[in-house]
């Protein structure tokens, strides 16, 4: 997937309040190693973490979560209501649990946390301090069991690619369009069998990019209707796994056929300034510094960006993000500028689109290290289907 | 699913501001009726709604989005520059689209919306106010293209349900395990055949529950192992259409081969109250009113809820829970009141759990009218599969 957005300045740790739902929080995930499906409360007091769950998770939680303590919501409850509060609210419990631990804060808070808890703790009296992404900053640098989860995500995104490209080498291409046993051949189609078979794997995919043509110059334009020969049809696969959550992150852009010259002329740039990013991936390595060369590598050699009859055209996406559990993390690799550290993994997916010719994005995921990067992506670069 | 969550009052609309990822927020989805991986603006001002957008999203967003306007990100971020803001930030780009609007405010946020999006705003003199759920008290009366989706949601889940009883029914008992054709019968092996099964109808099965036995007295517990003759199977099935984005959800229990006194007297128990709470849905129904109403049948037969043994046993969450775009969403029908409105749709979906003779719960979803409630389930309730 193409990356959007920057990221902010860090702090430091201290004590930490998070309320969400893990299922959609990636933090209070990271944190707890809890899958919930509705919000629960983390709190972190002086090293030590404490989740509150309600009566219907607490058993689950105290099986599977890895936090050092899991307290019953309705415990805290029941003491609001004993001091004279009618009917408790969230905030009314988290405050008790708070005062409980005998701590007076500040507490760091991540900056997506709900404005409405936000008033009313700091009606309470609370001290609540944001902390922008990356809000653990141990999150963005990977271990060796998360390097391990991704790179199983990304075997399995390349296996399900060979099936769909195995599908577009068997069909047969009747008047501009491509036919598999006398079927047509759909992007609907293939994002079906992608998803088939990555579930098959134990991975979840959704919004899987099989894009072919005037469609693909929309980078987030999933595609629908016939794929078609001779123009580019860019597929880009993000899926999660459903044991780690971890995900991976692989674009590939074909022609089935014979690409005309001008797709290859891009087609080759693409990939060249895709090699020019992933060779300065390193530690310390500025990502402002690594997008701009890709900027200005593909203006040199004529291709420029902007709004051109009205619609944004040429290269108008950062050029990579981080991965992880969530699709999109820090830091990113953009005109936003970030440091590099070891042990991150980013993508670097540059792309060129141009309604008039078609639309190319090549995207490998590689581990930052001391001296260069590790390519966690396998899958060859070729343009051509026949 | 088991609902957990409560709801507050409301307040009347008037212009609103909305920060967030619509893949995971069905308020901004529902408004936009636009998916983006990444967060994005909503305003609505003064009744016509705008929507900022990155120049990577904006062609996608003028093509499928219902807002009535959709305005350039970057236009506003150099506009921001031009005022002498070196980099302008998320808040300094909305602070000048509401300045140009004209409009003092306040502007209506949801409960969730960010605190540090919050704190910038205001800081930039805005006044927010916020709305907790439901934020569009529409959202919860569903339109008939709405009980359509969901009825649909349904329909696959039923059919879906109805290949995994198939599987039950043809394997055969050995020492208290389930085969099928040779193959031990496990939790994970139905779940994924359920998946696979969703997904080639369109729909994104996650988390759906077969659980057997002490597993499923956990009410969140997905299961995992073998399935077990003569114990109590739960199947707990909500997944969301790939296309309308709107969930369906249904819980059935089953026993393969005969099952024990003990469990059917809990299966009745459980039906009765389940059809005890169906038959008092309708428009101006208190929910609390449904709920305690179960809780005493529940506890006139004899079936106590509290702390047993270090844990919680009995019927110890809500009967039921709205249901739409999110899986769980306002009203709820539990300990803590709300008033049914004609054109809601919820679950009613009591439990009994007890690790010495199982878990039982059954789940069907019903649309709310005027003098009663038209049911949108159709699959059968029976216990044993022979």
């Amino acid at each position: 997937m193409t990356p959007q957005e920057g990221t902010r300045p860090l702090e430091a740790l201290s004590n930490i309040l998070m309320i969400a739902c893990s299922e959609t929080d990636a933090n209070i995930y990271y944190a707890s190693r809890f899958l919930a499906p509705d919000p629960f409360i983390y709190l972190e007091v002086r090293g030590k973490s404490f989740l509150l769950m309600s009566d219907l998770e607490i058993d689950r939680a105290r099986a599977q979560s890895k936090v050092d303590q899991v307290l019953p919501y309705s415990d805290y409850e029941s003491q609001a209501k004993k001091q004279g509060i009618d009917a408790p609210s969230i905030a009314d419990v988290v405050h008790l649990l708070m005062e409980a631990e005998g701590e007076p804060g500040p507490w760091l808070v991540p900056g997506n946390f709900s404005l409405a808890y936000g008033d009313a703790l700091r009606e309470r009296g609370h001290t609540l301090l944001i902390k922008e992404e990356p809000f653990f900053e141990r999150r963005a640098r990977k271990t060796e069991e998360e390097v391990a989860s991704i790179r199983r995500s990304q075997i399995a995104i390349e296996s399900a690619l060979d099936q769909a490209v195995d599908i577009l080498r068997r069909s047969e291409i009747k008047e501009g369009l491509l036919y598999l046993e006398g079927t047509l051949i759909t992007s609907e189609f293939v994002r079906s069998r992608l998803h088939l078979d990555l579930m098959e794997a134990g991975y979840l995919g959704q919004h899987t990019i099989v894009s072919c043509g005037v469609d693909a110059c929309d980078p987030h334009n999933e595609g629908s209707g016939p794929l078609r020969a001779h123009e580019t049809i860019i597929f880009d696969i993000f899926p999660r796994s459903i044991e780690s959550r971890y995900h991976a992150d692989m674009t590939r852009t074909f022609v089935k056929g014979s690409a005309p010259d001008p797709i290859k002329r891009l087609y080759d740039t693409v990939l060249e300034g895709q090699l020019l990013g992933i060779e300065q991936v390193r530690r310390g390595a500025h990502g402002k510094a690594i997008h701009d060369s890709i900027v200005r590598l593909f203006e040199k050699r004529g291709y420029q960006t902007g709004l051109i009859d009205g619609r944004m055209q040429g290269f108008f996406h950062g050029t990579g993000h981080g991965i992880g559990l969530d699709i999109h993390e820090p830091p990113r690799i953009s005109k936003r500028d970030a440091v590099l550290k070891a042990g991150e993994i980013v993508t670097v997916e540059p792309g060129l689109y141009y309604p008039k010719i078609g639309a190319v994005r090549i995207e490998d995921m590689v581990l930052v290290e001391e001296n260069g990067c590790r390519n966690l992506t396998t899958y060859p670069k070729r343009l051509e289907i026949q």
